[in-house]
């Protein structure tokens, strides 16, 4: 049993700032002095229609989201888009293009295919080796109705920085699963056709998927007619507020707490904090001697996970993540394909925890040499 | 400003037991010792794992849910299942029953159509009565792979308390939208193939579905092709702890907390409650000498949902509306395409604020003759 925070390394749900738990939990009984609990708010009635209307808002701030795109919240984890993606942006096409970075962006392609041809741009670099295939093997389907990928891969620590926009036909529009890195690093929207995210990673506890679509993208006449109603996109846009359903009011008023609190700072803030903290990690990772070792190509290391293996094997690292725990971290075992340990490092965990895990990670080294 | 709690007589969400707001704002930091408040527990982690499975016992245990069925709890509001009923339980045939007595079970079929032909069991009884169509007008298609209804209508204020289980072909499922009701009224689960609800009016907040299934029923050989992965209930089934992707991790504990409440007593406790309390403002208003009318067929007056009109017209409705608001009541404004006044009544709601209600209706007609 421990009394005091743990420092919380999960892939996501993870660490939510404190400020805004201790916030949620004077609330909690009395919102606002409505005499209601948040979580007995009607969706429909005043005050949570501003905690929604906060969000959206709360977003296009955070994210400098130009005009030319909407942001729409969708009752989702972000899975549920490996489906809704085609089915609302194929614009009556019937061939989509799929870059592979690693897990994330592959599984997605199991739903894809259902609905469309799905061409891969380019094939996944051999394990054990996390990487991207070089820019001059991808092929990129000029019929392709738009371009995905996944700006971040939680499982394969693997992040793109900059999508080599140069590769894309014109007018095709470029889609991005950003679920492990929105909010995490300056993004120039406006180069994006879809943008979604499942916000608990950075930005609360799971229940929305924040969508940021460009305007003109949204067309009924071709979304697949086999589109459930609450994921048609067009359609929850000619809805109440762009409300169709009952939304997860909780984990709506969360992430408003959330953007408040990182508006309070701005995305530069946290972007430099991001490089700052990963930068620590992976330093220190390959001034190790080898004990610990990273996998991952260093052009494309993920700031917001990071994966490492121990030198020594399975038994060591078991032992590493067991320590780990009766220390005051918790998830850092590594993705069940890849094994090792995995930091995962978000917006709310300061700079110390990362100081406090090199720390252990010392110890452990002398420790078990 | 109120500081007090007031009377909440939303559709959804409504409101929850104060002693389960009271449990969760005092673990919301710290959740049984584990230096994380439950929004920032991973989905796949232990203290996580115990809840999830705690609510599908919780459910198996308040329901008397026989081994024949299952429980899945699935992201969403109910709204999806209008698209995932079919998608998973058309059982290679193309067509399926519906029964039309209100609202949500007319909305249903927008999305049914999409996947199947749909046999509308009977017509729709001409408003303002709201009633259901005498058994003898039904026509249930015997090709069609079930039977889908909706046990209480939240818009129209009808229950059906019993189904006709005489008019559904033999090997039938019957598919029951039981998202206002399940939970305030003992049901013969065995006598269903699927149910599902929403939480947000019994169980909790928004973010979960519970589905009911005969196992029998999950069959990965007719599920349609064109089903995301997120709704497809065979595959779930296969997934490690049932749990295919990130579910809504709050939501699910709040549920658990409330069935902890609610066993406490037991689901008969919450049937005589239920009973009790819409018969009081049933009986207050048939005796209001034509003050307050309700129009619903007195034979399918909902329990959950007691609506009425002011025979003084839309003005004195307005007021009524806004005076209650003053007087600590919410909610009370009617479904969108019926008007008048609607009082939902759901488990967490204690007799008193029955009483409250009845005593202001009584004050406002006396004052407004």
């Amino acid at each position: 049993m421990k009394s005091e925070r743990i420092w919380n390394f999960s892939s996501g749900p993870t660490c939510i700032p404190l400020p805004v738990l201790k916030k949620a939990q004077a609330d909690l009984l009395n919102y606002k002095g409505t005499g209601m609990s948040v979580l007995e708010l009607s969706h429909r009635g005043k005050p949570f229609k501003e905690i929604w209307n906060n969000v959206r808002e709360g977003f296009k701030k955070y994210l400098n989201i130009p005009e030319t795109h909407k942001v729409m919240l969708i009752q989702d984890d972000a899975s549920m888009q490996f489906a809704a993606i085609p089915m609302n942006f194929l614009a009556g096409k019937s061939v989509a293009n799929y870059l592979i970075t690693g897990h994330w962006s592959e599984a997605c392609i199991e739903d894809a295919e259902v609905y469309c041809k799905v061409n891969k741009v380019c094939p996944s670099p051999p394990k054990p080796i996390c990487s991207i295939t070089p820019l001059e093997k991808w092929h990129v389907d000029p019929k392709g109705a738009y371009l995905h990928y996944c700006s971040n891969e939680t499982g394969d620590g693997i992040m793109l920085y900059d999508f080599p926009y140069e590769v894309l036909p014109e007018n095709m529009p470029l889609i991005c699963d950003m679920s492990s890195d929105l909010g995490s690093r300056q993004i120039d929207i406006s180069k994006f056709g879809v943008i979604y995210a499942g916000v608990q990673k950075n930005f609360g506890c799971p229940g929305v998927t924040v969508l940021i679509i460009r305007k003109d993208l949204l067309d009924k006449s071709t979304v697949l007619p086999i589109t459930p109603s609450a994921y048609n996109y067009p359609l929850i846009q000619e809805s109440d507020n762009e409300m169709y359903n009952t939304p997860v009011t909780w984990s709506c008023y969360i992430t408003e707490l959330c953007l408040d609190y990182m508006n309070e700072q701005g995305i530069k803030y946290y972007e430099n904090l991001s490089i700052e903290r990963s930068k620590l990690l992976y330093d220190f990772i390959d001034n190790s001697q080898g004990y610990y070792i990273s996998r991952v190509d260093p052009k494309f290391r993920s700031r917001n996970n990071v994966i490492f293996h121990l030198s020594k094997g399975e038994e060591i690292t078991k032992k590493f993540i067991e320590e780990s725990e009766l220390e005051g971290f918790s998830g850092l075992q590594g993705f069940k394909t890849i094994g090792g340990i995995r930091a995962s490092i978000y917006n709310a965990m300061p700079i110390e925890g990362v100081h406090k895990l090199i720390e252990f990670m010392k110890k452990f080294m002398n420790e078990n040499k």
